[in-house]
């Protein structure tokens, strides 16, 4: 058991997602109910980027009103910063979040009482060619069409060996967090959150090589587009540019990682993959 | 062995693939030949589709220049007319093309004397609601996502009976042909192409039904969009339509066929599926 | 609806899984209930082959106490008797059954009053060369290894053309009924059991062909054993035969059906399948 | 580049396959000709273990003349002494020896002027409940059926926690170098040789979880044998005991590794990987 710091949360912010109806109200009763206890609060629409980074110095946790895009979103915030991530779980899946909506009370409660554990999970670094800035990504770089209903041709090398070039819907590359989201879908394998490895899994991969690859944390992936046709690049299921024919994006362990705030047990993950993934009989 | 209609080819459409360089020299070369042997020959370039029905009346033999690709703009054409689709293989697979660039006029001179027979290969009808036109594809009809990055929900019906709603990349509904192509990238059976069945195969799946599922010819699925994201319907591997949040498509047997004519054995398919599946030893 | 002569049964049958505690017990019951109202009644411990025959002519139903593989007895026994088969489920599973435990007398109650359905479902044909008798399997016939944690090398030819030669732990050939079963474990398409098509799924083949293949329901395929290691012929999870190298067993759609009497509505199978397949959320 | 030990091989152990007519007459050529060159060299028949162990003190390299199985052999042999291993391919594979039957001298050649370089690859070690002697595998620990066509019932641990209980036809636990043996036929992602991970592939899941799990190097996976069936434990394709319904296994990363003497590129494993994975175009 540790704490943020001394052991005592001393600031506190709550991300809102603004589609989600329950949200707002949800947010008013947990600020309140966080500054009787002498916490400092601040809340912020989870969409808005940029009011965002100001509040974050000195924030101690980050509490998220919303589904696991929404941790995605804090994750990226808070990469680099001590602030924890505690998740109340509005959305449909919940892989990520801590807390169901009606029990976020004793949740905190353990959390304010220092009975919490600090669970820092791998994140992924991007780098396309031509200086332009890093990017970091929780669940995965996606390497994917430029448009509508078109393959990719991309070449992967790691750590400059070609590996093979895939003709595909797309190319994931994906954290152990990442591999029971969109890798998962794909037919990737499973790795536990505390495991440093990168995962390649290719969507849909047309007469080419069909096969998750486990790579080690230290490895650089290298993908490259090829053919004639652009390619997208998506971190954590947003698009974030489009990657014309012969660009290429670097793909390795970021140097920050996740932080998430846990009351759980720690092995709360084999309990929950199996609840969701075989039916119960 | 068979003829299109007394045995003797009268009338030869070329289609040709305005993108391949090669094309338009090897669409001379053929149509010169034909010449020479008294068939009467028009050539058109394959992606404009207006140009092409007035000539198709009375024509008995399409010859397309490029890949499969091309086939399937020919099978589209041919749909309900009686001429025959011959494939000369300028792309990079050929599962459906008959003939290779160097060897065109041993497969022609056999078809041109009725030594040949004709393989019949069932296609799809796609038709949305509201009075829209109908479409028949001859791999598969997909519904995918409306924009980059995104999944769909589909509910999927058959003859009425819901079967499941997927939480997918996409959802594949295809023909015996098609299980050869995006088909079989997703995951799906093989089904060699005299079968009748339709198959569904979802594109990455997300915690929902990740099994190919395989129906008899005779029935109807229908596919709803749900969910708020919209989705696109994609014939061929061409985008033909968006469908927005509520929209459905209906899918059955088509009426037509696609009809061609095949010069080698009719164990062909099986040969040249294991050259492209497993590599040899 | 239509019953199994003229609409009133006159002979049940009660097929008794000796191994299951509950079994006896709910037997005498079932049976007492029938003879007070006016049915003639047999019962037999479903393991011991020699005994039913006997009592199977005149027989209208055969009420199986016990999983899916009581029912695959009661299968090959009414393999070419028009007595109906119906599954109380004391398993684990119940993909086959029609009744729960407790829900037997209202669903017999339906029977008895002629309000039912009679689902037909395709079996398999085993011969193996030689002049030995043909088998019956209502799941699938599968060739396996003939000795612990060996593979096989197993040549398939559809019609007579090879298809491939795989190198696997086993090649299921799987009708319908069976896609749900170890074909479906093998990764193998789903196919609704009114289907008649016939499935190739190889279980865990190794650089060999490794997709599913579905066959129309008149082909026949040989499966030769190739290699130096014997395999081993299984039909419906039993082992019937060993196959020395060179070995070869004949597979087609058999004459005779399974022939299940149905209270649910016909779209049972969608329902059950989801349930079974895919956790609720 | 790095030599046994001062950078010159001083004796050397061939292996030879006794059920390969070529390897006795290859074994004697590169015999003499090690000889030739001052290396003391000894023989043994790769089958009769108890051979093997007296001549192995001192022996800084072991030339296997055979398949994949030869060098699972010769890994049990030098687990815990320093003798390097090289394979010539006899078998049909080859993904772990290094020089092909006519390739043999240039091989060896730079492996005596000390051209070559050491790939240490993972071991796993099993150890069965009630004091018996540890076994370590190179490719795989596999807890298969106890009978043929039966499937098992396998609780699957981590660390304590529980994972899952598998209904299977087998659990594969691989290391590395086993993801491209079984477990791949089996459905499992790849992983360099260079990697420390162990890999959970189960064969043909019935209802239960179907996707591999890659697991940390440091880990302890504890499989115990549920439901009435004994189990069978086979180490690197080997069966080595029955298991009882209630016995355990506990499988973890062994404290030996198999050494290899390699003259290729360190970018091999790729390169070949490619070329036995996908066909050429």
């Amino acid at each position: 058991m540790a704490a943020a710091t001394d052991g005592r949360l001393k600031t506190v912010g709550i991300f809102i997602h603004p589609q989600i109806p329950a949200a707002p109200a949800l947010a008013r009763e947990i600020a309140r109910w966080l500054r009787e206890r002498g916490i400092r609060v601040w809340e912020t629409d989870s969409l808005d980027e940029d009011a965002v980074l100001p509040d974050l110095r000195g924030t101690d946790l980050l509490v998220t009103l919303g589904g696991d895009g929404s941790i995605l979103r804090a994750a990226h915030h808070t990469a680099g910063h001590p602030a924890l991530i505690l998740g109340v779980n509005l959305g449909r899946m919940g892989f990520l979040t801590e807390a169901e909506p009606d029990g976020w009370e004793e949740v905190l409660g353990h959390v304010l009482r220092g009975e919490y554990w600090v669970e820092e999970r791998m994140m992924l670094r991007a780098v396309r060619a031509g200086g332009r800035p890093a990017q970091d990504a929780l669940n995965d770089v996606v390497v994917g069409p430029g448009a509508l209903g078109r393959v990719v041709h991309l070449e992967a090398r790691v750590d400059g060996d070609l590996l093979t070039t895939y003709v595909a819907d797309a190319l994931i590359i994906a954290t152990p967090t990442g591999s029971t989201a969109y890798a998962l879908a794909a037919g990737g394998p499973i790795m536990p959150p505390q495991q440093r490895n990168i995962l390649l899994v290719p969507v849909a991969p047309h007469l080419s090589l069909d096969r998750a690859v486990v790579l080690a944390e230290g490895v650089r992936v290298r993908v490259v587009v090829r053919g004639h046709s652009p390619a997208s690049l998506i971190l954590d299921g947003e698009v974030v540019a489009e990657l014309p024919p012969g660009d290429a994006v670097e793909v390795e362990a970021s140097p920050y990682v996740a932080r998430f705030a846990r009351v759980r047990e720690r092995d709360y993950f084999y309990r929950t993959l199996m609840a969701r993934l075989v039916p119960r009989r």
